[in-house]
């Protein structure tokens, strides 16, 4: 086996946020679960566009935040997703190749608009998303070339993204495609309520053991297992994937790996002004340290401080310089 | 004369900015003198664009910002400029109406595409701005309706509209509707470089009489007078406009009217992020407490705070309560 050229090939929904303050009425108003991720069709985007605050629009999508974060840390990252050649995709297309990101599926003239995220953003700095998926829900699943996966010492997929049938095909092709080159397949739960759509699919995939690293928060890993316990709900998925990761927001996060339960504390940070990306980013930290085969600890290290400093400003990509913030773990 | 509906009616160039990171040497590659605002063709924006770092999209544009900002004052603001109907067009409109401001002309399809401005931030704050015109240009003569140009108490507009020829036929129609209903003019310089181009259009408008109001700051009084000495320039100037405001960054601001001169510190400031929009704001914050009647040194006031909350931030349009910042002020 030769050594890949990338270190982690994500895929996702490709997905430009839509950022704007909102307060807690407004979320009542619109019948908005504050925390969740709801898909909106286009009318629905269009109305509550309408109605919302004056935006920034900041390229995002989940597995798209984790390969900037991963490039941000020096590592080589890929990004599958699709877009449209609008001009939504076109600023997708600079963002995530301007991270140092290479972007592997060209825009399309032939598909929706390009896909965007209504986040709205409360004084608690919760985010609250609304989107609406169009192009991204579209990615075929002949943008999947085995050659590409096989190229990536780490297969990266977002839950979010087994909503749409075109790209659940389209990450399946993906494991299968990994598995047999002999790489490694992480994935992220993404959502409760994805989880509430797909829980048994996503139990398949674990306990057919295609998933090497498995992501979730504590909510998820709870939704996923059935259990209001969080140690219960560790201890049943941890013997199913070689490496469980669990964030719990302040509280830091655990990794658990043969047996080996790891903690890590969450970064302190000086003001929290956006919980958007912080999972992405966590991930981003997580895997970065995985491809430069990092203990479990230095790993959970650097997702925290990845996680903290997407938190502190809006938009759910890296600003700050992420190897400066890390030089301690990365020396 | 009936009470006029809105307090400042705003016209100018209608843009999105994209805003990104950049080094002094990115700058010294693309010879760009910093702080600069230079115009680039679709060609060179391309290629511009293709070397910056990721961006935020925020709504932009110099007398949109103020329009924006008079609003978050609680003031009645209306903004005359043009853009396409794209995805950007739909960027621009959103978010000047979401700020409580009426856009009064509607995006078109037969028009170039929205303009732009690539704005290179550097890690000293400093904005240089690169901005393809595109729809912006083609603001007709015809979008200038003299019933709703008289129903403003106040005209603004900027000189960086003097630019394009269309624009400006627009700004001179709008400039003689506005004196026939007996309203006030007020003018930005906007810039050193549009005064190095326009310097004698400028100064045939200000001994015609035809500005009550005008604003620069040090550099641009200073260029227009072709004087070096702050105090020079301002005398020279003064006795020709009912209403002389300067800026001077961290030195604040000065007032002229009828011979008294007012004087404002800049306020203070916890993290300077980014300078684009601090005139557009000191202007809107002026404009507000003129037509709320204030006095000179209210005006100034209000111009400082609502100059010091929009460099804190990326982004040249006010995010906190600009009201409750200036609820001293306006009490």
């Amino acid at each position: 086996m030769t050594d890949p050229r990338l270190d982690v090939l994500c895929i996702g929904n490709a997905i430009v946020d839509v950022i704007a303050d909102a307060t807690d009425e407004f979320l009542e108003s619109q019948n908005l679960k504050k925390g969740s991720m709801n898909l909106i069709d286009a009318a629905r985007a269009e109305e509550l566009y309408g109605l919302m605050n004056p935006g920034r629009e900041i390229s995002g999508g989940s597995a798209g935040n984790t390969a900037a974060g991963i490039a941000a840390l020096g590592g080589k990252a890929g990004f599958i997703g699709q877009v449209n050649d609008d001009q939504l995709g076109q600023i997708y297309k600079h963002d995530i190749e301007a991270a140092g990101v290479e972007f592997l599926v060209p825009p399309s003239g032939n598909v929706d608009p390009t896909a965007r995220s209504l986040i709205l953003v409360t004084p608690d700095a919760q985010r609250t998303m609304n989107t609406y998926l169009g192009a991204a829900q579209q990615l075929p699943a002949d943008a999947i070339d085995s050659a590409t996966i096989g190229d990536a010492a780490i297969l990266y997929l977002e839950g979010y993204l087994w909503d749409p049938p075109g790209p659940r095909s389209a990450m399946e092709k993906a494991i299968g495609a990994a598995r047999e080159a002999g790489r490694k397949v992480a994935f992220t739960l993404s959502d409760g309520f994805v989880i509430d759509r797909y829980r048994d699919d996503f139990n398949a995939l674990i306990d057919a053991g295609k998933i090497d690293i498995l992501f979730a928060n504590e909510a998820e890993i709870k939704a996923l297992t059935g259990k209001d316990d969080f140690d219960e709900a560790v201890d049943a998925v941890a013997p199913k994937v070689p490496v469980l990761v669990v964030t719990r927001s302040e509280k830091g996060a655990i990794a658990v790996e043969d047996g080996h339960r790891a903690r890590m504390r969450a970064e302190k940070i000086e003001q929290l002004v956006d919980t958007t990306g912080a999972g992405d980013l966590f991930a981003a930290g997580f895997l970065a340290g995985t491809a430069r085969g990092l203990d479990l600890e230095a790993c959970l290290r650097l997702g925290a401080i990845a996680a903290a400093e997407v938190i502190q400003h809006y938009g759910a990509r890296p600003e700050a310089d992420l190897t400066a913030l890390a030089k301690d773990v990365l020396a």
